[in-house]
């Protein structure tokens, strides 16, 4: 594992691999490769953009906020305490930035064949201008390397984020934050440029163990009396217009299903007041989460906001992970995930109301031929998000394309997405979908089902404008 | 989208791209390309082609019946009331075929990488003969052509029959159906060529609003005591052997479920009279279907009707939609299926029989290479129907074959059927089915896995002669 | 179906179609295809290596132990009594070898486009010289050639072994084995190259109807009170003790599901007591085996024997198959597994233990992506097995790739089993995977993900080191 191959990347990485089909493909994306990034859902730190300073050293930015990372190295034996990721009280961590780096350069070759291997490559091609591969002897000059540029002013945030050409990002803020960032963005060049989104897990999932607590801090926050139902809903009216006061045009919720649920006020009343008795079952967390969809949607009519549902994580599966090291360390696992009976109640209510968009994720990819594709096919008020987290690889996003595709066609669907804390890797993540969405229509084209100019709007439609409309981004 | 793109259908599409594997496919598809088609699962009109009257305008014939257009151009925003769809009293509907023609033209590139599009741009080229693509500023050229076209001799049903080179042709109806267009083809050159398939979901399925009722029509229609479960039965096969006298060699299930049953006669008897009684839970209705199944196997065996079951469709599933304009109006969705548990009490009574056939559908892909292909794989009662509704499209079609093949090789699967109510669109369908398979066995053939004189003879079974053995039409 | 087309192996079959990655997965090929074959898992009968007797008839061999063959002549039709299975008493069946390989030659396009095809064509071709494609026509002189060759010297099991190339093989034999033919390999050639594999379902899984009297018979063997909960499990770590002692560095476990549970000793000793009488339920059974499960992968922590988990069939699904011919008969299914919510007690218990090792197997394709791949990037306990059994295909062990590569990368994977009672089929079947390998890697190549290098690296590591590793038997 210690070879000096040279790091090159291709101008034709990812394309088809019939010589036609490729030209096609490479002409597809020339037109659109250029176009600004729009990246409407991720979780990048508003911090960074709000007062700009310097990322720190290559571990920190690349390594330790990396899920995808640790999660692959963790599964061939290496501890997270040799990866200096924060743990709990008493857990002794690996201090020395550079050692860890030399750990991940070292194994860098299980990544063969992975995603991360693509958006990690790009990263010290692109952004760091290094043109050998990534090995366990090159470590340290890599190391270096990276850490010197951060500390330059070109690499500091807005810097890259104007070299990255991101027309648009949005970050996810939980509904009890008080957007600090936020607010200090107005009134800069970054103001309408950075956007939040709502996500109300915190104050909608009772299962949390916080979720108690949380709902009081609602009630500070809110001035509302949420010990009652509707001042509860009325909490959360104020926070999405506090949300929309910093941009957000998008609200987003990480159940572990689909389901929803319909009930009567008088029900709602009842199965909340046990919620925040903190003595709710299982089932009546999952039909709170249920009927707060439906509620959410309802609300999402009101003001305008766009529906992000994310089902089907069974989050934190590994217990000794979790109680050391905390949430997101690589633990989360997709599940199967249904949809049809799951969004009935909600569809019965607002389906087919004009104002209503909500945008449909999933780690089920089972489902994207047999009910997304059919129920976003049908439903004025129902998109399909792209191909995501696990999924969110070239061979994921081409599933994507051909299952949804014959059933939803494009104007369903929402464009990229990349959903990543990971900064640096936004330009490669949205290049691979741009590269595959090229490769998708470049194979319509060659099999004449669609015409090189109609692969051209589309091309550009996948790549910009349908995210732009989808997110209500072009108002 | 107002472009005049010429409309042009080229002669290579759909087919691989390499030009090595291209070239056998074109050469296979030129081999069975002029075979007769035998449709024999579909909902055409049997009035149709018993009285040979000319078919109306293009929005009427194209867009009006067709559940693949108008599920897209609602899922964007168009109310069915502006596609001039037949609502319940109170719902008033657009009366121009003209402007409905034109706002389907406005909208028609939502259909781009859709079968839809494939199927419409061949009714339009080679039926009508038209060489420009439809777009709004067109639509009104489009309209009247096809209009004016529809109104001549030439474009009659039987004519069309001629000229689509239609063999045989089955329609679907239901028990209750006195199949007075198919007594008015006897004794005319659509005897034998346009048939009838028996379709019992109205005299079986206990949920229906109408079942009991229908439960007195079916005493009415065959003299026996239907309120009686053995009564029952013997109606239903004299209801048979009357769809047989009108050339049906196939019955037809369109259950939620595959679920089948095996009960004691004292059991179904208690069951039958639940269900009659109109007052029977969901749990029963379940279950008298599960049992039905297995009694209708029962006499396929007698009788020797092919048994086609098509489960899996959350029937609509959009109440608005349902209550304004009824059934069939691109609100069925897809739901997870499954088969290896729900079939065996039905197989374990009369799977080992070998006058028994059965031919299973899904909705549900993930069922294919798990399920089906080792069910068809083994029992010899059961073959696998085509690729279906959601997943007959070019993508599907290869899905189907490249996770059933492995298993249950060529000869377990039956051809394909069109399921249409497209009259218009069947060339092209089968035409699809028929590059697809082509361009399967083609990589077959480029990785030296069947020889190419194999591959002309798998052509020819699976475009022609497959169909007329699986639905018995070869005797 | 009398031709007699030649019979080829083309020197390209199976790699793409382009011709540049065909160049490359060529070259990869090339550089493996010569390696020794590691066969890790399967079913070979170790008596063959123990005494080295000739194997017989041609269809002694090759048609009547192989349920793939079985399988689909039956499903059309053909009964199992004139293929000569052995039957129940009164079954009559056929007794002519010769009558019997007329019949699977006469049928042998069946098998176009399927694995079988691939397995026999190339055990026709390279093992027996045979140079005509078989079939009806040809069928004694197949036959005749082919017993002849197995009646000479070369043709016996250990020549076999060698001209196959095969460093290690692995059988697999039940816990109550007295393991003769293994015993009688010691101080041969055979020790250590031939080693058994502890396969405990008999001793586990209360269903069975010989279950109370096999915990007897474990009692007897072992010199334990197997009545007693530690008992039996003290009898199980000496069973495990003489199968390490025979070669052994793997345990199998062919459970319905992959349900696991972590039950207090006092649950497990009662839950014990009530399979042990004879009078447990299937719900006692299910949690029995999931129990066990999870002390079976605390023994293997003990002793280091890899755990391997083949869950997911429906065994027996044909009761009058089963009533008349036994197990194994081609009528097992797939059905739905769900792999994370069944194994996460036994990984809350075991799941971070640096020595438990377990390989896992689906026969449900939907689970790689959304659920193994998943399990296996983060557990370091968990590693993939390759597609299995009615995956075991071209397509499916390509689909395999594509959908586990993305997340687990190739380091959570063990390379290729061949998991078969076929002996002569097993350089067949290492080819079809070593091939299928290299032509996903050569995809991988050509659309500059990985470097050629590296390429090679992983062609050598997927054919060779990855099993050697996997299975501990590189020590």
């Amino acid at each position: 594992m210690t070879r000096s191959d040279s790091l090159k990347l291709h101008a034709d990485r990812l394309f088809p691999h019939d010589k036609h089909v490729r030209g096609i493909a490479r002409n597809l994306y020339a037109a659109i490769k250029q176009l600004p990034i729009i990246s409407p859902h991720g979780h990048t730190d508003p911090r960074w953009f709000a007062y700009n300073e310097p990322f720190g050293n290559a571990t920190d930015l690349l390594i330790k906020p990396d899920h995808y990372v640790f999660r692959m190295l963790y599964s061939q034996g290496i501890p997270l305490e040799a990866l200096g990721i924060q743990g709990a009280k008493g857990i002794v961590t690996e201090q020395d930035p550079r050692k860890i780096w030399s750990l991940f350069a070292k194994h860098y070759y299980l990544f063969r064949g992975t995603p991360s291997r693509i958006w990690l490559d790009t990263v010290f091609h692109d952004v760091f201008g290094l043109r050998v591969a990534l090995n366990e002897a090159n470590a340290n000059h890599y190391y270096d390397h990276i850490t010197e540029l951060l500390a330059t002013d070109a690499y500091r945030p807005r810097e890259l984020l104007n070299r990255f050409n991101i027309e648009l990002i949005a970050t996810t803020e939980a509904a009890l934050d008080t957007l600090d960032h936020h607010q200090a963005m107005q009134s800069t060049p970054m103001q309408g440029r950075v956007i939040t989104s709502f996500r109300p897990d915190d104050v909608v999932d009772a299962s949390r163990h916080d979720f108690v607590e949380n709902i009081l801090k609602l009630a500070e926050l809110t001035g509302q009396d949420t010990q009652s139902w509707l001042g509860y809903l009325q909490a959360l009216r104020l926070r999405r217009a506090f949300f929309q006061s910093m941009g957000a045009t998008a609200t987003d919720h990480g159940h572990p299903t689909a389901r929803t649920a319909n009930l009567s006020q008088a029900q709602c009343e009842a199965l909340f007041k046990q919620c925040i008795s903190g003595q709710s079952t299982d089932e009546q967390q999952e039909l709170f989460r249920a009927q707060m969809l439906t509620e959410l949607a309802g609300m999402s009519i009101e003001d305008g906001m766009v529906m992000q549902i994310h089902p089907g994580a069974f989050r934190n599966h590994n217990p000794t992970v979790f109680q050391n090291f905390g949430r997101d360390k690589g633990a989360d696992l997709p599940i199967q995930t249904e949809y049809v009976h799951a969004l009935k109640p909600l569809l019965d209510k607002y389906g087919n109301h004009p104002k209503l968009s909500i945008i449909l994720f999933t780690l089920d990819e089972t489902s994207y031929a047999r009910e997304l594709a059919p129920l976003a096919g049908h439903y004025s008020c129902l998109k399909l998000g792209p191909a995501w987290w696990f999924h969110d690889s070239p061979e994921g996003m081409l599933r994507f394309r051909h299952q949804v595709t014959e059933t939803a066609g494009f104007y369903n669907t929402v464009g990229f997405n990349d959903d990543t804390r990971a900064f640096l890797s936004i330009p490669a993540r949205h290049d691979v979908a741009r590269r595959i969405d090229c490769r998708f229509l470049a194979e319509l084209i060659a099999q004449h089902r669609i015409t090189e100019e109609e692969g051209y709007e589309l091309a550009h439609d996948l790549s910009y404008t349908l995210a732009k409309k989808a997110y209500k981004l072009d108002k």
